[in-house]
């Protein structure tokens, strides 16, 4: 079965942020002053293959772990989700 | 009330993504044959001053489309949150 996965990668708290930063120090001059904490990550979606969610899951998991996000400056979660067999 | 928002930029489909690309094709050699179609994005948080979540996500949704995301290129999404008053 495919599942379609989606990783999110974050910096850690604490971590400095200057994407997060820089977009802040920009916001009330556009307008934007009810906005705050801007913090910015990434966003993986891949397909993955597996027979069960559950290991669809781990392999996505083990995939952010060692490729997507550096462990020592950001944590990642994981979500998998069955692709419809007529894709989408 | 403050609100909690997230907003996903993603490239359309049918724009290049050469950063996921770049990762898929590392795949096979590191043992992930069962993972294809890697597509990269940015995931942004923020806390927005509103008077309701409606507010809020329309708040969210013109800084995602005038400051977060290139239209031209790219596709964003929004969701919010109210966010617990103790913090969390």
């Amino acid at each position: 079965m495919r599942f379609t996965a989606r990783v999110e990668v974050r910096l850690r708290a604490g971590i400095a942020d200057p994407e997060g930063a820089t977009i802040e120090r920009a916001l009330p001059a556009l307008g934007f002053g009810d906005v705050e904490g801007v913090r910015a990550g990434k966003l993986f979606r891949f397909s993955v293959e597996a027979d069960d969610p559950a290991t669809a899951a781990a392999r996505a998991g083990e995939l952010a772990h060692r490729l997507l996000a550096n462990p020592v400056i950001e944590e990642s979660s994981v979500e998998v989700e069955h692709e419809e067999p007529e894709g989408r």
